[in-house]
């Protein structure tokens, strides 16, 4: 079992090799949620995540016959870049096994921290079982991404420094994958604090802690697609549920939706990058799936190594739900000087036109007719409204799909 | 002139109103530079920007009748957010003059800090105008974003803390709008540490101080479009050209792809979201246009009020120029199945489809065939040269436009 000696024993090995991250009030998330919000930002590790404190301490507790022999891990994500760069800052070979669909720019991540890297297997699953194998034919020592009590150890250091960071804190609102930062924080939180309140929250699409508790055992769970890839784990740890179970409040869930709409508005309001796993404790907040109204809560915002792609997706599509931008189809004359019309009509009502397309074929408008479809850059939906009027008074009719 | 004990006083002034902002060491950058890079993080204030130094100095200094008759200021941006915030902080009647162009989202954001708007003219200096005739008439003071030495004072407050948060620290790279933040950063480091080097940067289109510095005379330059709006300034000020003489070593210049380079950078390895403004700097370093190479270095990254629009069109640029998306037009035999001969052999090859064009009519494809243009997601100029490759060598020729 964890305990609070050993996460505390952590918290000196890990010192001054892991940054203690800032942690700081948030006025405007404070007023959206009606809690006093605090974040901590662990996207701001140097490698991108929390993962660095778990691997860091357990890297630092190896006898040094087992650095000589190098330590591997099965990880297309965060832990491996932890373990990568730990491992090297402290000259312990690492071997990384992911699988073979891993983005390119993981693995290259991984290898310029210098770790040698291995693809292999369809699945988390399959690399895991040639971790597993490399490590007892080579003597590396396997370091799990949650399951490990010494790697549990190091995520618990966050609690400490909450506890530093924010005077009368309440509440701390943690996102689960397998359960290691959960399970370390609740430990060193509720050992310390016993009236500190500790919540977990999953993706809908991965809630394996919940079920675990709840079914009183661990099993595999289906999944399914999500853009918190951080904490997309279809079997949390043994040990990881034990912990949790004893220390841990309540766990939560939340909807792909509500995921990228977390992500955005950090984007907008706090100008910090946060992956989909990140994103969760913000969302389940947002949503009023905790019982934290009027309180001082800490959400830790557990990692920063999102896709940009996604990120501009993300964007896109917070700016068509938030009326920013808008799609109209309009049916026009077919004739010269239609469009300039429209064009002018647009401008005056200072709408940016981000596309045009013209339809004659497949639109349904008569001969004689042309269909356009206008993408439009807007302030929101009363100027929406504003310029569907418009439009419709000038003799543009617009077709609603 | 500015002094140093007024920086001194200011930043007793704002201390617990303004925050300390944190300032941390990237490995990342400094990989890429040379230098040893700090960042500090001006774009966590809670409005957005370092503004809120200069403009809490100036509302603190106020005389008792001057807070109650009101302040006013003329300003789209980050200086408006200010003001407005520690206006109402402070209970002073706020009002800020726009022009009428503003952005809705700038509108709001100040009115929800509390301002009355108005709306007038179509550019700054109209609306500046309009802001000093309803100063006299009501008796507001006006609380210029610059050219004011209290106001610089405020924001020289930034530079005791570099002293502090970065242990021998050898230069300061600095954004110039107006040229507040510089004369301010400037005049308080070189006073406590005549041996620190201190820098500007303009963007290109604006290189009002570096003129005005090489003329010895301030005069009103042309400008031009700029993704750093923030500093996109046509007149220096008086008091701060004096000022940033005095204490400056050099301005740099830097163009709009460096600085859209530097605003991905920060997004993709730092996980903060900075405007184009809080960008020039790390453009600077990153271009070689400061003699900072092994050195220690602080970059002050001074807002991050950046329209997410332009941040997702800044992500997709940045995603064609380093190989990760790319269009692609080829020549298929318009018959069933060729399509899906691509598309399987794109899948083998581990590039993702995000777009298809049919074009039969303007390709200049022969009769029986048929162009299309691919848009892909990929991971690399290594991985395009491979997709490249195979495509021709199954007979799928590309065409270059």
């Amino acid at each position: 079992m964890l305990t609070l000696s050993a996460i505390e024993a952590a918290r000196a090995r890990v010192a001054g090799q892991v940054r203690r991250t800032p942690c700081t009030p948030s006025v405007v998330l404070s007023e959206l949620t009606g809690s006093d919000v605090y974040l901590k930002f662990e996207n701001l590790q140097i490698t991108g995540s929390f993962k660095e404190r778990g691997a860091c301490n357990k890297l630092e507790l190896l006898a040094v016959s087992e650095r000589r022999a190098g330590v591997i891990t099965a990880s297309a994500g965060n832990h491996a870049q932890a373990v990568a760069y730990h491992a090297a800052r402290l000259g312990i070979r690492s071997t990384v096994v992911m699988p073979e669909a891993t983005p390119l720019i993981k693995v290259t991540s991984a290898r310029r921290y210098g770790a040698t890297v291995h693809l292999h297997g369809t699945n988390y699953d399959e690399a895991a079982a040639l971790a597993a194998t490399l490590a007892s034919e080579h003597g590396y020592t396997y370091v799990h991404p949650f399951d490990d009590l010494d790697v549990m150890a190091g995520q618990g250091t966050i609690a400490f420094e909450l506890l530093e960071q924010v005077p009368d804190l309440q509440a701390i609102v943690v996102p689960v994958g397998g359960g290691g930062l959960l399970a370390g924080i609740a430990c060193a939180a509720k050992e310390r604090e016993p009236s500190l309140r500790v919540y977990g929250v999953e993706s809908q699409t991965f809630p394996g802690m919940q079920q675990a508790l709840r079914r009183d055992r661990v099993s595999v769970i289906p999944g399914g697609k999500t853009i918190a890839d951080g904490i997309a784990v279809r079997r949390v740890g043994k040990h990881t549920v034990d912990v949790v179970r004893r220390y841990t409040d309540d766990i939560a869930l939340v909807d792909e939706e509500e995921i990228a709409h977390a992500i955005l508005l950090l984007l907008e309001r706090e100008k910090t990058v946060v992956e989909g796993a990140g994103a969760v404790g913000l969302a389940a907040v947002l949503g009023g799936y905790l019982p934290v109204k009027g309180q001082r809560v800490v959400i830790v915002l557990s990692g920063g190594n999102i896709d940009v792609n996604l990120m501009s997706r993300i964007i896109e599509r917070g700016l068509v739900k938030t009326g920013r931008v808008v799609r109209l189809f309009l049916t026009l004359p077919d004739v010269t000087g239609a469009l300039a019309g429209v064009t002018q009509l647009l401008a005056e009502l200072r709408a940016n036109i981000v596309e045009i397309n013209h339809d004659r074929a497949f639109s349904g408008a008569e001969l004689g007719q042309t269909s356009i479809e206008l993408v439009l850059e807007t302030h929101g939906f009363t100027h929406i409204t504003q310029i569907r009027g418009a439009l419709a008074e000038r003799g543009y009719p617009i077709r609603d799909l």
